[in-house]
């Protein structure tokens, strides 16, 4: 299947990022959990901009800049030594996941960081349940398949449901260790 | 010894960033040495700014937004699996390495990283010879010594020179092997 191009300017907000917005907050108030307990050092990524002017005075504010379309996952870190990324994508479907979700640049991105053998995985909400999908999982399933979604189905049965836990929202670290004692394929 | 306590808001460029550009152009053209061979995954991390304003228009323009003090290091990225972060730094002085050149948060994201076991370094720029000086060798000079600046002779016999190869300006992979194969220890 082909994957939607990319633009160099992105007009942010998008419905996209609207619809992440909610596990977004979840997923950030996990990593503060998560960093406070010493567990994990994840965070989110700085909003990719490319500035235009600055100004002339000592105080060199920003005065013109643009959102650039993010060409990588949202949130990176290190967990036992281990380089880790994912994204956080929610869907209001409940059949499906729209690959479409996944802009052209993440699918790259994700198999070069596969091929350095990074953790790489997608956070999906769907249904009000969270999954972790492995990017190794999700590049094959684009490589094989003519579908534009991953049924709900094929999510229970491939991903990794994530448990919540009180004060942890949407625990996912446990799900890395799995992740971690997988192998190593190429992709 | 202390160091620098930080400021939230960063009038860039200062003198420090302008010292680190000769460093920083050849870092980047070293990684886009290594990303193109497939070699390692390393990139420059986004200047992390602060979104004051955005046009009410469909354009979505940021209209005013200021530099914020960078908390993290440079660059980041992964490597055979390994979490690795590093930053660029260039001294004009032929004696010793100022400490004073890394900000203060800088140092606390330091002994983090390293205690999740990533791979953290600095890349020194004194003489026009460059070294690598491991994350945990400086954490361990800055708790203690009481100098302010790490000796020329300090960073010789402590440090990993790095080669020049043609088209690798600043040859670091071989030295995060080197790293990579010694013991993790806690700071």
């Amino acid at each position: 299947m082909r994957y939607p191009s990319s633009n160099k300017i992105y007009h942010k907000p998008i419905s996209h990022a609207n619809r992440g917005m909610n596990l977004e907050a979840l997923i950030n108030e996990t990593n503060k959990y998560y960093i406070e307990n010493n567990l994990v050092y994840i965070t989110k990524k700085p909003t990719p901009i490319g500035i235009v002017s600055v100004s002339d005075d000592e105080k060199k504010m920003i005065t013109k800049a643009f959102f650039k379309e993010p060409s990588t996952l949202d949130y990176s870190g290190v967990y036992k030594g281990r380089y880790i990324e994912f994204d956080a994508k929610e869907t209001n479907s409940t059949t499906s996941f729209p690959i479409s979700n996944i802009l052209g640049h993440q699918i790259d991105y994700i198999k070069k960081l596969i091929n350095h053998q990074a953790i790489v995985f997608l956070i999906i909400k769907i249904k009000n349940e969270f999954y972790v999908i492995d990017g190794k999982y999700l590049i094959n399933y684009i490589n094989t398949s003519s579908k534009k979604s991953i049924p709900y189905k094929t999510i229970i049965k491939n991903g990794y449901k994530i448990d919540s836990d009180g004060l942890i929202k949407v625990n996912y670290l446990p799900i890395i260790d799995k992740l971690i004692g997988g192998l190593h394929e190429k992709v």
